[in-house]
Order: C-alpha cells, then sequence, then structure tokens
C-alpha cells in the first residue's frame, strides 16, 4: 500500500526541475515530513540533525546519525548516506553535512526550507548561511504547492487511514456510557481498532507519523460537556454524564498519511437549544462541501461559510475557519479560510470542520475528510452525521 | 503538585534581569517548552502561531490564536493576552504580535529562542527581524542553562512521573509472554498503569506534555529480537519468541515533566553471549553512575564509559553516548558526551544510559534518570537492573 519508488522518483525529480528553473545547485530539507515526502524515510526530529540533500541532478543523500545509517540505508530512497558519529561529538556533526554537500556538487547558490537544523531539544548548531556562507533561497512554497496535490496513491491512503479511524470512532461511540470516564472508553476503543488494524494489515503495516503513536485511535481531546465550548481542550479523565456534549476525533497513520474524522455527539435527548445548534453546524459543513469545486479559491469556501454565520446571527458561537489539507501532516496548507486565495484543484484533500462553541452549552463540530475531483468532492469519511445516528442511549 | 506561581515568576525575573544585563528591551520565546517552563501553558506547535513575550521590566504577554484566548488566559501567568482571529486570515498574525511588542515597550534591541515563528504544518510568516526591523539575539543559551538546573519541586515532578512510569514498566513485564504480540502487551500495560494514575492522583491531573499523550506508558519501540540492535527501530506488532532480547521504555508525563525507564529483558534463560553483553552493558552504567558528580564535566562522564569500551573492546557495539538531561522535553541539555564540557552542578538530572549493540544477537541498554546531589546522584528510577530480575519466564 505504500508509495512506491516510481512515485517517490517522480516527486524528486520535479523538486530538481524546479531547483534548476531557479539556478540552484541543489537543496537541503530539514522538515521531516518533507524528507518522508520525498525519499519514503521517516524520523523523529530529535537534537541528533538530519537533512536531506537533492542536487539539481535530482541525486540525492541523507544526512544522518551514526545510529540512524541503517535505518536509512534500508529506507530511504537515496544514493548516499553521510553520517555523523553523536551529538554534540568532539566535532560538530554539521561537518559531515558539509562534506555532503561538497561530494554532492551542492554550493552556492543553494535552496532550503530553513535555514539551518531548528535548535530543539538541545540542539545548537549553525544556519546553512553560517556553514556555507552563502544564505539559501527558502523554496518552502514550492514544496508545499507540490504536496498539496495529492496522487491516486496518497488518496488511497488518506482513505485508508479513514477506514481505521472509523473503525475506532465506532468503538468509541459504542462504549461511551453515563458513568464511565473518557480514557477507559478512548483507550479500549483505540486498542481495539489498533489490534484490528494490525492483524487485518499485518506485518507490513508502518504507521510512519510524526505525531501520532502507531495504530488507530479516537478519543474526545477534552472536548466534553461545557468544556466542549473550548476547541482545544485538554483531556482530564472526565466522566461522562447524561446531557453532554462530545466533539470527538479519530484517526490513523498508515504510511505516513493521515485523515481526520470528528463527530458532535450528545448523551441522552438532546435539548432543543443543542439540536438546534447541531442542526446549524450540519448545516454550515454542508455549506461547505457545496463551494469545494475546482476553480473556486480556498477563501470562497469560507466566505460561503461566513455568509450562513451572517444569516443566521451566529457570529457569537465562531471561532476559527472551515477547516484545512491534509496528507502527510495532520494540518497542513492551503486552508479553507478567507485569507487563504489558492485555487482550488482536483488531488486537493481537505478536512471540512465549520464549528459553534456556546458556553456552557457546549461545542459543535464535525470534521469530514474530503478529495477534490474534477467536479466537486469525495468523502474518504464516512460515519453518520446526523443526530439521531450520533446519540448515546441513557 | 505543579509549579507554583512563585517558582514561575522567579524564572521569569532571572530572565529578565538576562534581557536587562544584554541591554535588550525584551524577548520573544516561540519555543513551547519555554512558554511551559515560564509561564506554565502549554500548547502544542501548529500553523497558528504563538509565543511568550518578555520585557526587561519581567512583566510577561501571551499571543495566541483566538480559539487559545481563554485556555491562555486562565492558564498563563502573564499580564497581557493578545489574539488574533485566525491564521492565514486577512491580515496576517504576526501583526498582533508586533502591536503587544509595541505595548509591552519591546522594540530594538530585543532576544528571542528563533528569529520567527517556524514554519510547521503549513505556516508562512515573516521572522521577527522581518517584522521588527531589528535582528534578534539569541538567547536560548541563556534559557538552556537556567532549565538545566532543576529545582525541588522539578525533581520531585520528575520522580511523580518515574513513580509510574514503574507501575508501567512492571505490568508491562508481567504481561509480556512468548505467544503476545507487543502492542496488546504495551497498550495493556500503558492503559492499566493511566487509568491506576488518574486514579490516584485525582482530576487535577495534567499531563501537558509535548511529546506523549496523558497518561503512563510502557512499551518496546520496536526494539525486540534482532531489531533489538537498531538504537530507535520502529514498532511492528512482534510476537514474542524465546530468546528475545527486548529493549523497553517507560515514562508518564506529569505536569510536563518527564522520567526515562528503560531495561534490557530477555526471555527465557539468556544465552552465555547474550549474558555476557548484558553484563558489561550493567557495569558501563555503573561507570557512568560513579563518574557523575559535582564539579567533574558531562564530557569526563562519557570518557570514563569510553574507557570501559576500550578495556574490553566492545567499540563494535557502540552505538551512541551515554546519555542526556531531562525535564520538560524527554532529551534535552546538556549531554553525558565526550563533546560536551559543561560542568555538572546540583539540580542537574540526567539519563544514564550507554548501550551496546550486537546484529543478529540484540541491543542492551538500561536507562535510569538521576538527579545530582551535592557529592553524588540520587535514583530517581528504581526498577531493578539485574539479568535475573529482567528474566521472562518461560
Amino acid at each position: 500500500m505504500k508509495i512506491g519508488d516510481a512515485e517517490h522518483d517522480a516527486r524528486c525529480a520535479a523538486l530538481a526541475e524546479h531547483l534548476r528553473s531557479r539556478d540552484l545547485t541543489g537543496a537541503v530539507l530539514f522538515d521531516n515530513s518533507y524528507v518522508l515526502y520525498y525519499v519514503g524515510f521517516a524520523f523523529i526530529q530529535t537534537e541528533r540533525p538530519a537533512a536531506l540533500v537533492v542536487n539539481a541532478t535530482g541525486e540525492r543523500g541523507m544526512f544522518v546519525p551514526r545510529l540512524e545509517r541503517e535505518h536509512a540505508q534500508a529506507n530511504a530512497l537515496v544514493q548516499h548516506v553521510a553520517d555523523y558519529p553523536e551529538y554534540p561529538s568532539e566535532r560538530h556533526p554539521m561537518e559531515a553535512l558539509a562534506r555532503l554537500l561538497e561530494e554532492m556538487g551542492v554550493r552556492d547558490p543553494i535552496g532550503s526550507d530553513v535555514d539551518g537544523y531548528p535548535w530543539v531539544l538541545g540542539y545548537r548548531g549553525p544556519t546553512l548561511t553560517e556553514l556555507t556562507g552563502t544564505t539559501p533561497e527558502r523554496i518552502t512554497g514550492f514544496v508545499e504547492d507540490q504536496m498539496a496535490i495529492k496522487s491516486e496513491a496518497e488518496i488511497a491512503l488518506i482513505g485508508e487511514s479513514a477506514k481505521w479511524g472509523n473503525l475506532a470512532h465506532m468503538l468509541l461511540q459504542r462504549y461511551t456510557r453515563v458513568g464511565a470516564t473518557e480514557t477507559e472508553v478512548s483507550r479500549r476503543a483505540s486498542t481495539e481498532a489498533t489490534l484490528a488494524m494490525l492483524d487485518a494489515i499485518g506485518p507490513i503495516y508502518r504507521g510512519q507519523s510524526m505525531f501520532f503513536q502507531d495504530g488507530a485511535g479516537a478519543g474526545y481531546r477534552g472536548q466534553i460537556g461545557r468544556n466542549a465550548a473550548i476547541p482545544h481542550a485538554l483531556a482530564n479523565n472526565i466522566v461522562f454524564h447524561q446531557g453532554d456534549i462530545l466533539v470527538t476525533g479519530a484517526s490513523a497513520p498508515v504510511w505516513g498519511y493521515n485523515s481526520e474524522l470528528e463527530r458532535t455527539m450528545v448523551i441522552g435527548e438532546p435539548s432543543s437549544q443543542q439540536r438546534e445548534l447541531f442542526e446549524h453546524m450540519v448545516a454550515l459543513q454542508d455549506t461547505a462541501f457545496e463551494a469545494i469545486k475546482p476553480g473556486a479559491r480556498c477563501s470562497d469556501v469560507d466566505r460561503a461559510v461566513r455568509a450562513y454565520y451572517d444569516e443566521h446571527a451566529l457570529w457569537d458561537y465562531w471561532k476559527h475557519h472551515v477547516g484545512h489539507a491534509i496528507g502527510i501532516r495532520y494540518h497542513e496548507g492551503p486552508f479553507l479560510d478567507i485569507g487563504d486565495n489558492t485555487e482550488i484543484a482536483p488531488g486537493m484533500v481537505f478536512t471540512v470542520e465549520p464549528g459553534l462553541y456556546a458556553a456552557g452549552l457546549g461545542g459543535f463540530r464535525h470534521s469530514d475528510t474530503v478529495a477534490v475531483t474534477d467536479d466537486g468532492i469525495d468523502f474518504l469519511t464516512y460515519y453518520p452525521r446526523d443526530l439521531e445516528s450520533l446519540t448515546i442511549p441513557v
């Protein structure tokens, strides 16, 4: 199921062509999602720096610590692997990167995503400007635009993610009951879904996520009852009560790709106020679905949804834009936001998740993941959206 | 149990004093671990930028997206909260940061940890240099040095983390059996330890981790059997077999602080080769424990351990240095590494984890978390270290 070598090669070829068009001799990419995208190598950024080097002829090299060398050799689609013994060590690791650049003919002018490895987890080191004597050209815009258009294989992986997120969410809903706690329910649902996924896909499964542990997961992120009014509230092992509004989230990383499924559920009969906000939320999401089509701009979608907030006097309950792209990152650009004028194109994959947040009453948000087609959208998530299906019996 | 306001105030006062000593009018900190350290506010870095501003008089302000405003007002120990509606929005969020800097009298010259919010998850925006017209002075060294010396309250939190990591590890070992899979065992152990921890500490518990989900966890990170020779192998739902060497990991985030417990276990009677490498690994760790004392340098510890590798001809099995500091980050500086000449001081907390990796045989590594005292070390982790205790019956 994973992305094949030919697709990785084509991605790198497009990058090399961009480098040539900018008269750059090569590029250094530090962001681990970019590295996964171009050469299929998954790693977590730590104090031990790592980077991908691509030169203008399309040759690739990985720069890694000694303890990642075999891992990089086996998994990264590269012609060169340069390593260094350890960080900080007596000689700075960046000397090995400088040698790799030399070896691959990457010298002034060069491109990069950021001017030097980020100072995370205690790492300190020179910028690329300091290391090479030349300030790199930021090529992030090209990379982000390339990643924004997904291939069929990528959309299939996001769909695979959605399937296991759906299972986790189904179990989450099934186990949610008055008196249970969010932690026991979400852990049980996530574990059962994960074990089923691992047995179904088999030992070839790789999560390769920089964000989530391997496996399927569903939970509440603390958006329970009155806390549900805070969009990104922190979990707190809350006990479920009748009348709680719940905002869920479910996903599963598969070979680096993610989907997003979120639902608003209610425990027991909803109040008329809750019902009203729920129905407005569904209508907001429908408005967005209709507005997403090739040729429209991302801002048009947010604008269409904002017109609904206007028309129904819902601005007191607004807290965020309609959604974002998704793929190797669980959030990525472009954004369904009034400030993003990117033209929507086939192959883009978005989450669609306008929300309503009422202090003391709860938060109301569904999120679905959709792929843009030639004339509209395909749903990659497919969990029921209606209030009746999402009411937990008491 | 969490860090109190007085301690946060004292941390900020020390930072403000540093700013004055450098003739800086203030500083902008983007790293979320720094923000948690100074004002107790936990958040995940997304495409919606956030930052802490501290001015030279010690006043603090948080810059956050609209949907984090209430969260920041309730939890961040700051006098100002500046928000922006959304990212990207029609006006760039950084305009709101510029206004906050103005309001707090932070202008040329300023300090920062990085020149602008990092371009993560699709975020794009100006550097601080572009925003303010002045290139910030990097103050990361001061911040890292301050964070390296832990208070009694911080060491108590790391010890609390170690307690729940110990429980998770105890269950992990108990449930590990021939024929079981790593995923079912680690999920079961982690869930049971988490539920016990949440019930024991009660609803005041906050994980506040940027790295781990709330709760206690123990697992294998794929370091099973022959794969155990790769230090940071990826998990793969492996079935346990007799003769497997297992390298574990356990921790629990508590109010932002982490500990690290790792053990080498063997399923069934170890081979003589396995026994030999295990005993060398324990001796390497003992060597490190003895070398850690105030006044010694971090490099001295690595050097003492390297002498043991020399003496016993173990270099073929070496892959990494002795350890690293730990606290709000699961890895942080200083490093027990030949290239780090930082003087060891009371209050520093280190992981001690020299390893031996033999292809085809397995990896051998214990990791313990220790706090430096006036004359040596205190153990914060306390799980059995001997081979007999770590042998899984068959």
